[in-house]
Parts: C-alpha cells; structure tokens; sequence
C-alpha cells in the first residue's frame, strides 16, 4: 500500500471559523477525516500536517521527495495558504526535492484580492485544484492516484 | 437522471495531434468517450460540443444556463481554449445565464507564455482545474456532482 | 424617409432576465420596440439586429457603411457588449466602412470592472452615450438626426 | 415646476474662440441659451454656472446636492473640462452630496490625449455622455428628466 | 500658552452627512468641538479652519509655518480629504513653510480605492494617522504635544 | 505541381475602398489575382480565401496544416487583420496544425497604433513581412517556395 | 479589567542600537515598558512580544483573536517590521482570526524606500499610526481604549 | 513699446525662505525686480504677478491669450511651480487662449523626485528653460523678444 | 543603371560561426555575394558594408540619403542587428538623410527575447522583412525595386 | 580670455536639410557662426564640435572636464541628439569628468515622440533648454558666463 | 585569529541532489568542508551554517552584527537562497545589526526566472558574487579579508 | 602559459580622478598594474584595454572568441561600464564570438541608480563580481582560472 501527504498551511488551522463565506464550515480536524477516508477508498494511506511556518513546510516537501524517491510517496496535496503567492522558498523545494504536487485552494482565489491571482508554485505543480471548497481534496488525492 | 454538458473550444478538435507533448495522445473523440463512460459511473448523461467560434460558444452557455435554470442541467465542464483569455464575452455569457461552469485546462497553462496566465473566466466559474491532463474532465464531472 | 441601424452584440439577447441589477429589466424586444417607436417620432425608419458572432456584427458594419455611402442611413447606434473592449475588427470596420456610430452602453461600465474601462471603438466614434440604460436607446437615435 | 442646474468647468468660458476645430463655434452664452431653450420644452428651469476654480465647482455641488434632497433639482449637467481627469474632490463632492450627475464632454476625449481616457467622475456619474458635441447638452438634460 | 491648528480640505464640511457609514455621524462642528475640548486638556489653543480650495490651504500651511517659526505654533494637523491624493503644491507648502504636520484620514483610506492608497503628503509629514475616526483629531492634537 | 493558400482576414474585403491612404487602391480581388499571377510564374498553384470569422480562419489553418502534412500545400501566406493583434486561437491553430505561415501586413503597422505594435502569430511565424503594400503578396509566396 | 497585546516583528529587538537615526535611541525594554506604563494609566493589562518568525506572529494573531471574541483583549498593537510589506500570511491571521489590530511603525515608512510604501495589513488595520517614533505605542493603546 | 507678463504659481511667494539650498536666497521681489530691469534693457514692458490658485493662473493665461491676439503681449514666462504636475487646466488655457509660453522652472526639476519629471506644460509651450535658478528668469524674456 | 545598399550592423561579421542554429552557416561574405547576384538578376548595382560602430551606420545612412536624393540610389537593406533595438540615432538618420530603407532581421526577432521585441527603426522604414533567414537579402534587394 | 565649447551630437550634421518644420533652416555652419559671434558679444572664446560617434563625445566631454578644472573653460552647451535618450556613457562622462553642462535641444522634445521625453543628460546638468530653435544656442552660452 | 560566518538558507541542505544541472555535483557538506578549508588558508576561522527559516537566519545575521562590532567576525558570506528575492527582514537584519555581508549565488540567478533577477539585499551587501558555482565561496571569503 | 583579457569600457580611463568616493583612488594604470601582477601569481598572462567605443569593445570581445577557441585564451574580465545597461550589442558579441565573460563591477550597483540595476551582459555572463572595488579585478581573474 502506498501514500500520500496532504499539507496545509499558515491559518489554515482556523478552517471552520474562519470567514466561512469564503471557506465553508468544515474545520481542518473535518477535513482531515474527509481526506483520510478518501484515501481509505482509493487505497492508500494518507497522513495530514499543518504549519504556519514557511520554514517548517519547505523541510515538509523535501522529506516527501526523498519519499517519493524511495517509492513510498505518490506525491503531496499541498494547500500553502497565503505562501503561494509570497514563498520562492516553497517554489524551490518543490522542484529541489522533485516532489510531484497538486497544488490546491478551498475558495476561488481568482475572485478575490489582485495579490492571489500569482502562484509561486502553479508553474512547477502537477496540477491545481480551485474553489471546489472542501471537495477538492479528495479529488486532488483521486488525481494523484491516475497516472 | 440529469445531465452535464462538456464544451470544448478552438482547436481542441486537433487534440491527438495537436503538439501531443503539451496535451497528451488522446484524440477529443477519446475524450468525449472518456466523458461519456464517467457520466454512465456518476450516473448523469453527458453531452459533448467543440465548436472553432467564440460566438457559438456563447450561444451553448445560454442554452445551458436556461437548461439548468429548468433544472435539467448540472452545469458544464468548459475548456475554452484560447478564448479563456481573450473573451469577455463568454465571461458575460457565463455570468448573464447564470450558468455552473467548471473551467479545464489539459496543459498546465501556468507553465506556459505569460498571455495564458490570465483566464478571463476564472473569476466567474464555480471552480478551475488546471493541468491534470484529460484526466481533469472525469475529476471535473465528478466535482459537478458534489454539492 | 432615412433609416437608422441599431445593433446589439453578444449576451444582449439576454438583455430583461441577464443580471437586471445591473442592465434591468426590458427585453432585448423590448428594447428593439422602444427603438422603433423612437425611430418614428424622429421620422427614420430603425432596424434592429443582433449577433454574438464578431464576424457577424463585422459584416453589418460593412453594409451600414455603403448604404450610409449611398445615403440611405444616418448611421448605426451600435452596443457592442463586451466586444467593446477587445474587439480591434470592429474598429477596424467602423473606420474602413466610414460609417457614423454612436457607441452605446446600458450599465455604467466606468463603476465596473478594470477591463470595461477600456474600448477599442470610443476613438472613431462619433459619440458615445454610457450608463443611461435603455433610455440611452432613444437617445442615441436622436443624436443621429442632430448635424 | 423643478429645476436642473448646469455646471460647466475650467476654459470652458472660451468656447467658441478655444480650438474650434475641436469644440465647435457656438460659445458658452450660446450653449447656455440652448440649455434655457431645452429646459422649457422639457418644463423644467435650467440654470448654468462657470468656473475655473476646482473648489468652487465642488461648493456648487455640495449646493446641488442640497436642493435635490430638498426636492428641488433633478441633477446637474457637468462639464467638468480638464478637471475631468484630475479632481478627486469633484468626484468626492458628488458622492458626498449625493447629488445626481450626468458627465458630459463636448469632444470625444477618447479620440484625444492618453491623459483625457480616465475621468475620475464617470464611475460616481449617472450616466455619461460624450463627443456629440454641443448636441450633448440638451440630450443631458433630456436623460435628467428620464427616470 | 501655545498653540496648534486643525486644517480640514475639500468636502469635510459635509462630515455628519457625507457617507456616515464611511466617515461617521460626527459633523465638522462636532470635530471642531472635540479638538478646541482636546486643547483645553492638552493646554493649547486649538484653532480649526476648513476650505475647498486648494490655494487657500497653501496658503493656511504658509502662515503656519512662520507662526511655528516665531514660536506661536506647534504645528498643523491636517485633513487635506482628496487633495491628500493629487496636490503636489501642499507637499510644497509642507517643506516649503517648514510646518510640522500630523497627517490625518478618517476613513481607513488603504482599505478604499487605488488612488487613495497614495498620498503626497505622508512623506513630508512629521506623522500620519489613519482610519480611527474622529478619534483621530485628539490623538493627533496629543501626538503635536511630545517631543 | 504544389500549392499555396493566401488567407485574408477581418474587414481586407474592404481593400480599395477602405483607408486607402493607409492600404492602397487595389482592390481584394486584384490581390487575389496578383496572387494567382504570381503563383504561376513561381509553378505554384495559389488559392485564396477571406473571412470576417476568426472561427472560420482557425479551421482554414487547421486545414492547410493537414494538406501541408500531405505534402500538397507549401504553407499560408496569412494577413490575419485585426485577428493579428488579439486572436491567440489563431497563433494556436498556427502551431497546433504544424502550418508553415508567412504573416504579412500591407500598411507599416509599426507606423500605427500601439495596439497594432503586437502580434500573436509572428513568434509562431516562419517570416514577417510588414509594409511593401500589396506587393508584400508576391514576396510572401516567393518566400514559401524558398527552402 | 481588561487587557491588549503588543506584538512587535523582525528586527525590533534591535531597537535603540538600529540606525538610532531611523528608530530612535530607546530600546525594545524602553517601548515595553513605557507600553505597561501607558496601559496601567488607561486601566489596562498590556503584554508585550516580539519574534523574527512569520509564522510565530501568526500563530499570536490567532491566539489574540481567540482572547478577543472571549472578551479578553481589547485588540492588537501591531508593528509588524518587515513582514508588513511582504506577509500575505499576516494579513490572513488577522482577518481569519477576527483580531482588532492598530499597525503601528516607528519610523516614517513612506519617507523612505519604495518597497515600505505598501503594507498588506493597512486594509484590515481598525487604523494605521505612522511615523511618530515610541510615542505611537501610546497613542496606539489609547486608540485600542476608544470606542 | 511691448509687453511680456511673468507668471509664478504656488509657494513662490516662500522664495528666498523656501529651501534655499534648492531655490537659493533671491526673493520673490528680487526676481520681480530683476524682470522688471531686465524688460528695461529689452525695451518691453514686464508685468509680474503670483497666485496659489490654480484657477487664478487659468484666468491670467486667457487673459494673456487676448491681449497677445490683440497684438499687446509678447507671451509669457510662467512657472507654475507644482501645478506645472499637476494641472491639466493650466494646459488648456495655454492651448485654448493661444497664448505663447516659456516655461520655466528655477531648480533643476530633473535632479527631484519621480513626479517633478513630468510637465503638463512642455508639450504646448514655445520652449522650457529648467536648473538656471533665477537667471532663467531673464534668458526667458529674452527668447520671448526673439522672433 | 541604378543601385542599392547592404548595410549590416554589429556581429553580422560573426555570420556563419554565430550561433548558427538561429543564423544559418552563410557567412557575411556569402550573403553579400548573393546580394551582389541578386542585383545583377535586378538589374541594379549593389554595395554590401559592415560595421559595429553606431556612428558609422549614421554616417552610411546620411551618405545614402544624399546620395538617393541625387537620383543614384534605389534606397537601403538595413539589418541593424543590436542597434535596432536600442539605437535613436539611427532612426533620426533615416528620418533626417529621407533615405528608403528596408529593415531585415535574419532571425525571426519575435521569437527570442522581450528587447528585442521593439524596433526603433520600424516605424521610419518603408518595410520590414523577418525571420526568412539569408534569403530575406534578395527578397529586400526587390521589394526596393517596386515602386 | 575664458572659453565654452558647444558639442552637437548625431545628425546635427544635417541641419538645415532635416525636417527643416521641426529644426528650422539653418544648417551646422549657420549654427557654430552664430555662437562663435555670441561668444565674442559675451567675450569668451567658443569652439565647435560634431559628431555621430557616442564614445568620441564622450572622450570630448572628458577633455572638456579637464580644461574646466584647469580654469581655461566655463563649461559646456551639449545637444546630444539621439543619444540624449539612450546614453548613460554620456551621463557618466558629464559626472565623471565634473563638466558644467548646459544640455540644448533645438526642438520641443516634450511636443514628439514618448521616447523622447526623457533624458539621461537633466538629472546631472546644471541647465536645461529645450524648444527655443537655434536661438537656444546664444542663451546657453549667455547662460555658461553667468555665476 | 579572526573568523568568517557562511550562511547558507532554504534548500541549500539539497545541495548536490537538488537541479544538479544548474547546481553542481557538491553537497552542502562538501561545499562547507571547502570553505573551512578555504579558510584555513587565508589564516580565518570558518563556521557555516543552514536554515530553511527566514527569522532564524535573521537571528544569526544579528548575532553576526554583534560579534563583527566586538571585533571577532570579518562578516558574513550570506546565500539566502529564495529569500533573497522576498526577504525585507532579512535586509534589515543586515543593515539594523550593520554586520558586513557578501551575497553569493552559485547559479547565474540574471540566467533565470524574471522573479529571481531582484535582490532585497544587494543594496546593502559590502559585495555580490553571482554565477561562479561553488567556487564562489572561497573567493566570497577571500574577498573578506581584504580591506 | 595561457591568458586573460581584461576590458575596460566607458569612462573608467577616469579612475581616480572620477568619482573617488564611488569608485575609489586607484588610477586605471593603478588597476591594470594589479591585474598584471596578478596574473603573474596565478601563472597566466594578462592583457589590458580600455575603450569609449562601444563597437570597438565590440570588435575585443570577437576577437577574444577565436583567441579563446584557438585555446590561446581563458576568458575576459569585462567591465563595461555604462554599456552594461543600454548595450545589446556587446551581449550578442559575447553570445556570437563564445567568448566566457566574468562581468565585473567596481561600485555596487545594485545600491545606485534605478537604471543601474539592469544588465544585457549578466545573463549570458559565466559570472558576476560586484562592489567589491578594485579587489573585485584580481578575484575575477582567479575565477577564470578556476574550472
């Protein structure tokens, strides 16, 4: 059985209560559960973190390219938050660690502020998932698991 | 059981052929296929359209705004091709028939020129799907089925 | 008796049921009434049409040009949705057919978005009338009968 | 019977002599009179004012303001001239004031200098009407008396 | 005793009536109070001045600055409203007189239009404060007191 | 004996009588005759095609690229109008059907408007030629019978 | 009695040996005291950090707004150094978390280089104090007291 | 005998005062004189007036514009001081009296801030002399006594 | 008998050895050998200079415009290599000397780097040839023997 | 005796023949004769330059740096043609050599094309004059003898 | 015996496995173990360090300020990876502790993405070295000792 | 034995004397003499020019290529001085001739002038040394004697 890393980042952890105009009412506890259960159905087994720290999520993706080196990781399902638009950093290991990521956001970034229409990390993802709310993860683990 | 239409703009009809290292081998008849036989698992009946005319495109969106508005219609799975970043007035039809569109792309356009990193249609769709290949339509009529 | 041509471009065929907040509530036949009953208080005959192609609304524009040339027609009133601001064809065909325009918009389009605020046909019209919803019609029309 | 007022801006007291090629011949009593003229067959009392100070026109506008509150005025006609394009505080009196504003150019601005293409009144306008000339004053006036 | 002065620009003379939800019920007798009370606390004179007129403000910031030179004036407090935003001659004034000014906006002005994000004015200001409501005046007044 | 497809594009029906201080007094038909004149002194079969419809223009190249690939056609020469300044589904149907395209402009468009600086088709292009009027044809078609 | 939190950034633990030309002579000890000092005369509870990491700023917003909608804290004095200009990630905590935050700089940013003229926080600020060296703290704190 | 009329705009009344370093020691008396004594040698009349009013320069340049039709006024030298930036009425008047203008600026506006490198003025004035101080003063009435 | 000159800029003596796969392996020498040949098939004399000094291209230009006005020359070839992209004075030589000029680039310019994108030459030439590698020498070498 | 040198740059050699509407009619010569007389009017010695070459004026300019700083020369009236828009050598040899510049242009540069409306020469000379014709010249060289 | 602090940020941990086509073959431990050496040679103590946490490496930087004004550290060979192109704090760590930075690249960062072409610490660095591999180290230390 | 180039361009012939607080008191003869002596430690001999010209540079840097090809050759230190920034010319001879290039800088750019901040010479530079003063000449040489 392989895996698969779901990854969110800075105040993500405030899923639930915060605007949940924007970004619906699950908490990052629910969404969690709904990922594992996913991964559950496709057969591979899914582990969650989150951080608010760039640092801390850089070291994160680069662990999962020597995993997904080794055979052990089908790749990363990565929500950076507010770090998309601003981190070369988390650009840079994406390619460094040569991690296969689908990078994701829960509302429709494109239909809000000017400064979240530039990913740092679209460019170098395998894919990108937007504004499917909750529901994109569990299709973002679907698309790691096609070929 | 209701249904989903699938619109495919300019040459997406070359698909196959069509620079197969940006878009992969499959012809758009394997695509439709493809849409069809995930429609039969998700239990909906999918429609499929290519059309070279951004007016004509226009013109389905209506239609499938009306279609939907009589709630025969999920919504639709939009690949407009070069026109997503060009038309406005396929935004205006998007927003004017109040129409649920999920918006594609088989290529990751965010690795490509500087003019296809701007989608007019992005804003105004219920979510985006970027890069995952022809794999992005069966993900796509799936997410038209979640809530 | 002279004739006046008004033409519509894409998406005003929903005019009535298309955002109402925004264009109201009259019907594109609505509005088409309004114009010709206009056209006869002002004693010009008024002819209405209306296209999503670009090519179409080129072709019209060509025709108004060489009856306008043969004296038939004041000229065109002519909203050209959102081919107003990316269409350089229909520019091309006002300037090339020398025919006499007056632009035309419903809505305000200066309190809307960053890309309506630009036009590709204001610079060779001969007028331009915006924000005065489809009162902007008959107005329009009268302008055509001024010198 | 109610009233409509006339506010015409900077150089404007130079119509007929200031580049006829672009204004016309009429001058400012001419257009004036025109207003009166239109404002009877219209039944309504047309008053017009002139200045070259930016901040009285905004006095003339908060004053407007008051009146159409009042019940007194249907809205001004304004001619803001070249401080179309660079007075936030006319734009900022006709927000404040809550006074109704149809903008009007005599030429067509959009056929002109790149600096003439943004007017910080149209997004706060009723409605705008440009490069019909001295035409554009009665129709103004017109559109004030339509809903 | 010394003292200090409140300048207030174009359109503040409508503050009670001006956009409440923007600027607050507070009218500019009100503010004028708050400050001359504020004063009396602090231990100076407060004097409070209001105009439309760009060149009369120029003039206002000269007199300042060489009562604050003769000692009689700790400096200005200055509410330019939309000149903030377009008079480069205030700046002038500003360094021109040496005047020291606190800078002051109701409204959170960064979180408005584009064009209110710059000011010509913080550069040279000894201070800037922004979008505390009136509450800003006595801060202001305070701020003028310290060092 | 091969071939050589001459494509023109928006509003060039209009050569002649349109602008012709800009592009000539030869009419479209005396280019398309120049063109076949010139094709038999070059042992080349030359067909040429106009269409308003950027729709139509996209499935022109799709089909040239598919004659091109039988060895039947030598290539495009292509003055695609307007299309040449907005139409990326023109520059796609370039590279995706693999057609070998001479892009031409009668005028100096570097002489005109700014919009008319950029085209999508050049860097897609085997060659430009801009400027040499309707000789610019004959050029074109001896330039696709040049290695 | 209630409480507020000052939450200082990057670098600020340098304050009174960095660039005393720019910040002034008085260390992050002084500023914290005189915060305790100011709060004990406004009867309130005043707690003071600092860190260099984003992620820890962020995860302290988090934290205040949590105090806050207990009714614990009054809101935030936030002098956010460097990361004012570049942190997305903050600017998200203090919207996702609800928190009440007067942004604060000692220095005068805007006299100062380009890339200090734009904070990502002013927009969600209650209010924004700029310039006024260690007396902006106070000032702040009383501004967190106001209504 | 002839005349010439020099114009000073906003804070030149602060020569002398005003950062010397920048606009040196003269007076604005100083340079009247030497205008004065220099028209003297020139053998024309010089009439030198200033305004903080924006509108008041528009009044003076129309002015201007009819007595140099009427064949009484050389031109004049303006310095319009920051509204030489600002001020597109300026501009107009320039344009719509007719009035021939040398622009003139004391210090070195080229060595300044980004906004003091862009002149409304230049494109329609009859020449610019710039960073002279106040000798530009009399080379400028000279060159207006040049054909 | 009349002529025509072959002017190359700075590098073209590189032709053959440079970068070959976007010049070609002609040498400057073949290429002006088969200018040579292209002129006698036209019946008109060809000169072919090289030289990487700006001011000796001015000087060639001034020399052809002297020359051409004197009824000897047809006009230029002008491949400016660097030059074109940065060089004014070249420009203001082929408006001041009234030469024809043709401008040819080898490559094509649109497809390689954003500077070389913009030619200040384009707008002053009589036409401009791109991307047909050597053989856009004899096609320039005609297009100066059209009228 | 003290001295000034006047350098003319490229194609100032084709005074007279060039545009004579934007430079007037009088050639080079015309132009060095009438400074030659004007220095002796002012009782200095001028000498006369031109040339096409970039790194000869730069080589002039630092010639002329060393004989200013002998005290055998006031200075320098520099009309760097062209290069005025696109050398930062020249700039560097004006601040490197420490030369007095007077920068001239014959024509409005501010009245042409965008290109134009800046100059790499203001920021460091000690004057500017632009748009006076050849007259310019006698001022800038009065302009060098006054302190 | 004086020392040397090598600072290397996010990703460089990657070193040898990360993108060895633009970063070489050498593995962090290889390149600090070349810099100790290095050191060795040039009489200096080396310590090097990592971190993928941009306030972490503001620390250091701040601690490296306090050590180089006791007199124990010569500076800092600073590599701040994708922070250099984001980091404003870091910037301010290096001119707030007023340490002596050399910043080093080892990939030619002008050869790559537009994005990485600016650094917010080149201003403020005693000295950049860009492009040179991993040699870049020991001359970057080298280039320490000397004055 | 092997060696270098080194190419000194604009205006550095004034070291010493120009500018000595940006670019120190070392004299161009002091330079070449350190490079010289250089050379002589690292076993290579060491050539040194300097040239105004821009085409002259030009023709260096080719002739540098055959020389390098010919294996007689390591590379050139090239500081370009102002051609750096506005010189495509010397970019296209390091591209064409395959000359290796360690492109250098006295000053530290990066802290100067907004026009400073780009080079056509970085991106195809085999490295970059910048601010390091006259030290940076001897570091650069060791660079190309490395790998």
């Amino acid at each position: 059985m392989t895996a698969a890393l779901v990854l969110n980042g800075p105040n993500l952890n405030l899923l639930g209560s915060r605007e949940p105009g924007v970004y619906g009412a699950a908490t990052l506890a629910d969404v969690e559960r709904l990922c594992v259960t996913t991964g559950a159905e496709l057969g591979i087994d899914v582990e969650c973190r989150q951080s608010n720290l760039e640092g801390e999520l850089v070291g994160w993706l680069q662990e999962a390219g020597a995993r997904q080196a080794a055979g052990e990781l089908l790749g990363v399902v990565l929500n950076a938050g507010a770090y998309t638009h601003t981190s070369i950093a988390l650009r840079d290991a994406v390619v460094g660690a040569g991690v296969r990521v689908i990078e994701l956001h829960i509302s429709n970034v494109h239909a809000r502020e000017e400064f979240r229409q530039h990913s740092y990390l679209s460019a170098v993802a395998a894919g990108v998932i937007v504004g499917l709310g909750v529901n994109g993860y569990p299709l973002a683990l679907r698309a790691l698991t096609l070929s």
